[in-house]
This record gives structure tokens, C-alpha cells and sequence, in this order.
């Protein structure tokens, strides 16, 4: 059997006590290691809490040598150690795929991820559209394609979740055609940064004559390592976020919809005083419609 | 300080290590009991695994007297569990703000809940668009707007997850007006219940001249019980699912949007044979844009 765990939101009590007992029971324990990150001490600190010994699985095991994991898996048990819940990133459906075609069966232990975790800002989930990725810009390639998803939720009222760009083990362009296998540190998009890409592209917008449809004033939620006992909330303007500083990793960016009465005064108690006056105005709706 | 513990998917064991540190510790321990329910076992399943009592938190009581649960929280540690996430119904927020408004503080434990899970079906879950809820029909009252919503979704090649109406504690109108407190039995609606309304609208519109947007023979997936162990997922169009029998609650809906070649593969894997078909259909992008 292959059970796909999801881990929670990093902390290594975030796992629930089916997955902690589905670890400790199986041959070999995989833990995931390039979708996300562990908020809290990482491959150490799971196998000092769980008492065993953790294999890494990298990019390359997982697309390329998923065989190896899968190895005996029809009559022993293998667990794959997935931060938040194991369906969050598409990866992992093509090593479930590849289970099946092998005649071995698979079971999922389900848990928290960013995807429903967002609630606790206080922004309903039913009002969320289309989840958004942020991707890292180069010099050469800035695309955009976010932006105008963000303005589509926006359009009918609805907020956008943004995820914001991991690089683990990225190798340069300078390393990769050497065929060096040297990797560069991993990095994190925050919260500020994805901010600073948005407010870019409604500069750029204007200068081109072009009618933005999003603007710096328009109230963000950053929100730095959720569900960890240092989790920062912070509501503000969209301006505001592009300078602020939430901490260490993983942060998400939201961007409010239309708001109700009551995601205002649950946004209020994480509001910077100057983003207060924009929530008021947001109160009574003037959500681009 | 006022813990709000998720419970996860219904199984006893679905609750966090974190999660179960907290009931075990705290003073008192509500279990909400109107927006979801545990797949297994109920109250008095909890009670034993947890080994403490549990007091039953229905709408009344957190609605109108939620002073009751935060009583003495400044001081000592009172526990509010959820099935799911803690933030996936409103109306915990609203004992959040009351909880700030009085000085006492809050945290958060989080879980899984069909917001994130349905992921398991192997539909991308950065490819639904806003959730709907499909309420149960009455004779005098037969709302459509859940349609529009799927079909705005569809539309721009999302897919939506359908939230499928939950009935506790309810009086009838007869016992309401009598001031009886007598309750109708709980009811949830089902897959194929959920399905057939859809149908009935299809139709309606048809027979109205409109082009009603939606088709019998679009792909669905029903899900029910998801992740306990005896979950059942069916792929397969809408005509078939209004007929299927997917077994006790909780069930939950999903109309596809464009679907990617990797979620194709997926669904084959639950697919019924005659779905199968359309699938293939689905595979080139046939959807409504």
C-alpha cells in the first residue's frame, strides 16, 4: 500500500494521529521535499518526533525515479510525507497514476493546507475565485498572466488566494549547461515582493495608457507562516504591502474581493491603522464591478 | 485562551497531534454540531477515544449564547471543535470576534475539509472557481442561482465544488408556528438529489427557449464519506449521477471545468464505463468558453 500523508502546515504536531500512525507502521517513510517547506526545524525535527529515519524525495526522485519509491509497495506499505494535504500540487497525482498502472493500491491521509487554511483571515472560502500563482520575474521574462486573473476574481467580486513562488534546488543557467550539479540556496518569494510585482504592472499599465483595473489602493491580506505559533496576519493596501516585512517563509498574498459586513471586522483586527479608512470605503462596496 | 480545534474529514483519528493536546488540556470542550458532521461514530465515538466529555454546541447555543462558551476563557482554556476546518462557516468567525471584543485570545488549529481534500478526486484545485452551495428545494421555493454560478464557472473552463445541503435541527413551519420544540429529522442532501435539480433546471430552461448553458452530459464527479475509508468517488455524467446511489452522507458535487490530460487520467481511475466516453470527449477541450 502507498499512503499519501499530508503533513498540515508545518509544525511537526500538525500531522494527524492517522498519518503519524501510518508513519510509524510502514517500511519506508518519503518525505517531499520541493512543493513546499516545513515551517518548523524540517527533516530533523520529523524524525526526532516521529523516531525514524526520513528519506528525501527531490524533484528528480519523484518525476523521474518514481519506480524506486513504488519499489515493494504491493506487499509492504510506503508512505509519501506531503506538506499541507498530499493534492495540493499536480505532481502527486502522476505518482498515484503510476501506483495504479503498477497494481498497487494507494490511500490519501487528508490535512490542512493554505488552499482552506486562508479562512482564518477571516475572508469567507466560498468567496474565493481562481487560486493565482506568483512567479519569480527574471531580467527577460515578467509575465502578467496573474495579474489578470486577479482582475477577473476582482471583476465579479471575488478574492484571490495568490501562491507565491518556491525555488529549491534550482540550478543557474551557468551550472546547468556545465552540467554541474550545484545548486543555488532556495528561495521564497514574500509577500512584499509579489506586492512589488503587482504594483509594477499597474504602473506599467497606466504609462502604456492602458486602464490598470487593479490599483495600489485596494486592500491585501499578507499572511506569513500560517498556523505556526509566530503566524503574522497583516491587512493593509496593496502600496503598504509592497514594503512590508512578515518574517520568514512561506507567505501568501491575498486580494479582497468584494467584502461582507463581517470579513471587515474580522480583516479589522489584523488592519494596519492606515488601511483602516480603505476597509471602511471597501465596507460599502466599491469593488470593481 | 480559546482554541478553535478542526477536526478534519469525520474519523476520530483525523484530528491533529497538536489538535489533540488542546482537547485533552482544556477546561471545557464544545463540539459544534450543525454545519457538518463526523463521518463515524458521532459525539459519544469522540468522547471515548478523547476520554473526557464533550458538550454539544447547536446553533442556538453559538448564535445566541455564545457568552456561554467564552465564560471564564480569559482565564482558563476552553476548546471549540469543528468538523473540518474551523474556518469554513461563517459563523465562527462571529465567536472570534466576540471572543476579541471580550479580551479573551484565540487560536487556531487546522484541518482538512472538503475544500481542500476534494483534490483527491485528481482535479487540479487551482481550477475551481468560487464554490457553490446547492440548497434543498421546497414546493414554493426552487432558487436557481447555484446554476448560474456553475455555469459562470464552466464558462471560464473552472470547475466548481458543490457544497450539498445540510438540514439539523430544523422545525417544520407547522411546529415553528406552534412553538413546538420538536425537530425534523436531520436530512443531507444527496449526489444524485443534488444532480437531479440540476437536471430539473436544464430542463426548465430548455423548454423556456433559453440555452440553458449546462448539459445532461457533462462530466461530474460525486463524492462521498471523502477520506474515510470507505469513500467512494464516481465519475460520470450528469444524467447518470442523478440516479446513482453513493451511500450515507456526507456527499459533495463537482461539475468540471476544462480538464488538463493528467486530471483526465485521474478520473478514468473512477470512472463509470459510460462516462468514459466522454472523457475522451473532454480530453480535447470541449467546454463551453
Amino acid at each position: 500500500m502507498l499512503y499519501l500523508v499530508g503533513l498540515g502546515l508545518g509544525d511537526v504536531k500538525d500531522i494527524t494521529v492517522k498519518g503519524l500512525e501510518v508513519v510509524k507502521s510502514c517500511s519506508r517513510v518519503y518525505l517531499e521535499a520541493y512543493t513546499s517547506i516545513l515551517t518548523t526545524g524540517g527533516k530533523e525535527a520529523l524524525e526526532e518526533y516521529y523516531g525514524r529515519e526520513l528519506i528525501i524525495a527531490d524533484r528528480d526522485l519523484v518525476e523521474l525515479k518514481a519506480d524506486e519509491i513504488l519499489k515493494e509497495a504491493d506487499t509492504s506499505d510506503v508512505a509519501f510525507l506531503v506538506v499541507g494535504d498530499p493534492f495540493g500540487a499536480t505532481t502527486h497525482s502522476d505518482l498515484v497514476m503510476r501506483a495504479v498502472h503498477a497494481g498497487i493500491s494507494y490511500r490519501v491521509v487528508h490535512n490542512a493546507s493554505i488552499m482552506n487554511a486562508v479562512g482564518c483571515c477571516g475572508l469567507q472560502l466560498y468567496s474565493f475565485g481562481e487560486t493565482v500563482s506568483i512567479v519569480f520575474w527574471a531580467d527577460d521574462w515578467r509575465p502578467e498572466s496573474f495579474y489578470d486573473k486577479i482582475k477577473k476574481n476582482r471583476s465579479m467580486g471575488l478574492h484571490s488566494l495568490c501562491l507565491l513562488d518556491i525555488k529549491v534546488k534550482e540550478q543557474s543557467i551557468e551550472n546547468l549547461m556545465r552540467g554541474k550539479q550545484v545548486y543555488e540556496p532556495p528561495r521564497f518569494m514574500s509577500v512584499s515582493q509579489a506586492a512589488q510585482q503587482l504594483l509594477d504592472i499597474i504602473q506599467k499599465r497606466r504609462e502604456e495608457g492602458e486602464e490598470p483595473g487593479l490599483s495600489e489602493d485596494m486592500v491585501c491580506v499578507g499572511m506569513a507562516r500560517v498556523g505556526a505559533e509566530d503566524q503574522m496576519i497583516r491587512t493593509a493596501t496593496l502600496r503598504q504591502l509592497g514594503s512590508c516585512d512578515l518574517g520568514p517563509p512561506l507567505h501568501s498574498l491575498i486580494v479582497t474581493g468584494r467584502l461582507h459586513p463581517l470579513e471587515v471586522d474580522m480583516l479589522r483586527l489584523s488592519a494596519a491603522p492606515e488601511a483602516l479608512a480603505h476597509l471602511e470605503v471597501m465596507d460599502s462596496s466599491t469593488y470593481t464591478s
